[in-house]
């Protein structure tokens, strides 16, 4: 280890974000200051990467967790060679920017994924660990290993404060998930003040409850580092967890150590005097050390040489195992491996949407091999098993199925994760009431264009008796208001197949189904394209031989509601279309919305939801929606006790 | 203690359980039947209550964070004599019923809190233990304690995973909140099986971490349960969990111990074999141990006697104390000790309406001496601090501004049971980005129908720098989606104080104030009535001499945005309204909406955010909104990357 030339990369990391940060007037300079040695040490002496080849599949992951300390990852992905430069840097904080306040997922860059919400961080990185163990589980023989790499992550005082990351790290604890190191940058200061006004628990100890290997040291001690490093990695059985002691903002003479340096620029007078102490020439902006460019210049050949040795590898094992090659491009695809046979709904047996997508699961567990997920403990309500294959546990890495236990927030993050480390298909499976317990994993896989699948059953006040607490109301308003979400509320068994076609076939963000409890009759669907269709949000399930008179605009399973309500009003010429994706049919141009909704027609909508949303489709009057929370009691009963029946349906119609 | 009664108690609850279940032909037996001889010993010896007087103010409370076990709690009810009958029990999950599926709040009944989404009952448990320490320090005196309750709770293995309840109990330890008494019912099985498939980690070692006293035992031993119960009471500086071992659904002879018990109906024959077992009349439904009524009808007098020498405490106090004393009745009267004196805003000076909330603050801390409230670590950004007021602590409960660290989601379940304790009047604050984090919390203040004010920051793109995560986009619309939840987004400093008055006299749910984090004009306001109207969800800030061609319609920071788009178009008649609540207005006659909103003009509505549930008010080409996530970099740089401009809302108008 070049410890002078660690040193020389940590000053440039403060220097680059005490001007990049007052540059933009505006950022977090307390953990790139804070923390520059650990930056060093990581991208300059223990991570394999590659910055000619960032995607590599066996690299090393680094996830900064603390995400408004951005201004460290730039500089160290500046540094290391990646496709950040130093104009970037520059622009820090600017529209366009690849150097953005908070660190936005790009790996061609060396961005693994978008942090700031805390917590999301770390357990994300959780699934990005066990997606290591699956693909080598399924690919490293004997002779060759093809995946081998560590997931590493830099948390803050915030991040273990959080919810998720709790229920992240005690799952990683259960899994065993050897391969994941967790750096807590321990500055004992946050926004608020000094640590000790909130936050004083053993950390150490309840990390040990988790099952993992806690291990204590000092940020500025690079020997020490790398000695914990190695202990750290001959334990291969638990997640680590190394708590480095450190000054926040350390190099900012009058602020380090305290809560002013956390979230604003130092101001100039500060960094004029900051770069005196430091040995930083004092006329210079974005100034680099040499020795640390130099350094990584020699450094990048090291791990270029390494990937190579890699590359040979993997040539080899290709040759060895070609069909295991041809998997794997496969699972890198993003298609399956085979067509998936989708399972035939029989027309007179009713059937809940949930039931159906359990059927569907099955297919697409066969067609896809890397199709891994499982359920926050809610595995036979959610109709979310997966029956051909073993639940993946800490002696079973090809294990496909996972056992989330009461943890949503932390499952929808390791979704992401599994998503982001590349090669696997995952789902997630919860009731639709507790979307809200995971929703911000859920902004965040929008936010990356992640494909994550959720499977969200229970989907109404259907659900009966147990109430209001889990009967969703707002739950469908709340989840189509996030962009780039697609949302489905299938109304059948075909249609819920169809719906699970068109997620897996997204590849630019996550698809939520939204599925029903209670059965539901086989729709005879009188638009011969309705599949096609179907994906343009909506299609004409019922038509009318002449104009209708009323259109009645139904999603799920008041689509069956509105076909029983059209047959109590024999004299109206009524046609019902089904909409398992509104923003999608919003989206189609103005001719195809008007064919199915024609201006001549009174449109009525039916959702046992609130009626957000639907302004753009109906005039509020005409909306059949439930603006009030559910109530305890068998589904018929509840409903009628809402007054959301057929008969009241029918009314509307005729009103 | 008659362990003989308790055993015929426990053994009632099973009974009633098993037959409720049954009849509902839906329900969780699993908790009541393992935990029976808890419930029995928790009401028929151990805590402080009055069932003449359920909501007496020195009562312990006793929450059932595992909801889905109502039924130990109906049973419990039941025989101590709450307002629960045989018939109620009969109606288990029936429309109308007060034994609901999952509890729902009726302090009358002595349900304490809505349970049933894990987690939020221990996490609002460490809200009303709480504030019992800090009305105990406001009133009791050297001679008499007024407030001297406990705050008992039962969680299972799904609370203890749930993320809220790390970050809960992680703020409870560093309280020292040493009347916090949590049992934990330690079965080993969840839904999907044993907990040993999920949920390895130690948990007494993790609450030990947090600064517990951890305590282990016997479900049904109740000479160890006493004794554990004793050892926690003298502990007086730490909250304690007490973990019993036990067999989920404890009395089904072929179910018990696996997770075929835990959330369906036993069956008929298994519940007649259970019955044969346990010694319950076969032929009997609903059957009660005449011993339970027997043992309760005596002990209920015990209870009032206590409740009797309470009150002659209470009495003398009072002659003792008549400041105090009146001051008790204020503090539970809904009411402010004094009027607010609301500061005044200068009309030329430029502020945030964060800043104005800042200010505010420090007027209603002043006339509300039990409003009680903080921050999630953000209260200089959200201007939360409460000057004049000390911060609460283990050495200060008089203290006020609560320390919430980055907990968010427990932040707002605490604030639930601060508010469901009774005497205080809390608010809580984080950025409205992050209220996606404590969403399930809000969602059971708008069910639980609590007054609790949310105060979120930073509500726009024009947070600017920090980027998409911290930009809220979608958070506007999906909590307006809640029922029952009051969502203002003022517009200027006098509008921030209108939106505070109306939070504080609300008393059937929650409000939240939605704050921007960058100055805006002071807005000369067209309607004189305007505060009256503000109520009323909108008002006109500018009007037109003639009749308006065209309404914009906007709320916080874009009415100035509108004000100043409007002046762009001189040739046009351009009315602005100010829409703080958009569900308020929705609800107002039609006079009064047609009124500020002609037919006849063009209606466009202007919010940074986006345009779902605008639809409502204006065509879908005339909502102004932001549709995606937004950008890092200064807050006008976005706006315009985001054609979100004043020149582009000028091409609207006119458009």
């Amino acid at each position: 280890m070049n410890q002078e030339a660690l040193k020389k990369i940590a000053l440039s990391v403060r220097s680059l974000s005490m001007d990049a940060i007052q540059e933009a007037n505006s950022g977090h300079p307390g953990l790139p200051l804070g923390a520059a040695e650990l930056g060093a040490f990581l991208y300059g002496e223990a991570m394999k990467y590659d910055p000619s080849d960032p995607t590599w599949i066996d690299r090393d992951r680094f996830v900064l967790s603390a995400g408004h300390g951005s201004m460290f990852l730039y500089s160290m992905l500046h540094m290391a060679g990646f496709g950040i430069s130093l104009d970037d840097i520059k622009c820090f904080r600017k529209v366009g920017s690849p150097c953005a306040g908070h660190p936005e997922y790009d790996a061609d860059l060396g961005i693994e994924m978008t942090t700031g919400p805390l917590g999301q961080g770390v357990s994300t990185a959780v699934g990005m660990a066990m997606a290591e163990t699956m693909l080598a589980a399924k690919f490293n023989t004997e002779k060759r290993k093809i995946f081998d790499h560590y997931t590493w992550v830099l948390v803050g005082d915030g991040c273990l404060q959080e919810g998720i990351a709790s229920e992240a790290s005690s799952l990683a604890g259960h899994f065993k998930l050897g391969k994941l190191i967790v750096f807590y940058d321990s500055n004992d200061v946050t926004i608020d003040g000094p640590t000790g006004i909130s936050f004083t628990e053993d950390v150490a100890k309840r990390y040990e409850a988790y099952g993992w290997k806690v291990l204590k040291g000092d940020m500025y001690d690079f020997a020490g580092i790398e000695k914990l490093v190695a202990e750290a990695k001959a334990d291969i059985d638990r997640p680590k967890l190394i708590i480095l002691k450190s000054m926040i903002g350390k190099g900012a003479p009058t602020k380090q150590g305290t809560n002013k340096v956390h979230g604003s620029p130092l101001g100039e007078e500060e960094i004029a005097r900051a770069k005196e102490t430091l040995g930083i020439p004092k006329e210079q902006k974005f100034w680099v050390a040499p020795e640390a460019y130099e350094y990584f210049g020699a450094y990048k050949q090291g791990l270029e040489s390494r990937h190579a040795r890699w590359t040979e590898e993997f040539e080899a094992w290709k040759r060895e195992e070609p069909a295991l090659a041809r998997e794997l491009d496969v699972w890198y695809s993003g298609d399956p491996l085979s067509e998936v046979k989708m399972p035939t709904f029989a027309p007179d047996e009713p059937l809940a949407t949930r039931a159906a997508s359990g059927k569907v699961l099955q297919a697409i567990a066969a067609a896809w091999p890397n199709f891994v997920g499982g359920s926050a403990d809610l595995t036979s309500p959610n109709v979310s098993a997966l029956n051909e294959v073993a639940d993946y546990t800490p002696e079973n890495r090809s294990g496909r199925y996972i056992r989330f236990g009461i943890r949503e927030h932390a499952m929808a993050a390791i979704g992401n994760g599994l998503m982001l480390h590349g090669g696997l298909r995952p789902f997630v499976a919860t009731f639709l009431s507790f979307v809200d317990y995971l929703r911000p994993a859920l902004r965040l896989s929008a936010l990356m264009k992640l494909p994550l699948v959720y499977v969200l059953t229970h989907d109404s006040i259907y659900v009966g008796e147990d109430g209001p607490t889990h009967e969703p109301i707002e739950q469908l308003a709340s989840i189509r208001a996030i962009p780039n979400v697609l949302v489905l509320r299938p109304a059948d068994g075909e249609e819920t197949a169809e719906a699970w076609s068109i997620a897996m076939k997204r590849k630019d963000g996550p698809t939520v189904l939204v599925l029903g409890r209670n059965n539901v009759p086989f729709l005879k669907k009188d638009d011969p394209d309705w599949r096609a269709d179907m994906a343009k949000g909506a299609y004409i399930v019922r038509d009318t031989k002449k104009t209708p008179d009323v259109v009645i605009v139904a999603t799920g399973s008041e689509v069956s509601l509105a076909l029983e309500a059209a047959k109590l009003v024999p004299a109206k010429s009524v046609r019902v279309v089904s909409m398992p994706c509104r923003e999608a049919f919003l989206r189609q141009p103005e001719r195809y919305q008007a064919e199915l909704l024609p201006k001549t027609a009174k449109i009525v909508v039916a959702e046992a939801g609130i009626a957000q949303g639907w302004g753009e489709i109906a005039q509020r009057a005409n909306i059949f929606s439930i603006d009030r929370f559910g109530a305890s009691g068998p589904a018929g009963d509840v409903a009628k006790h809402l007054g959301f029946t057929v008969k009241e349906l029918g009314k509307l119609i005729v009103k």
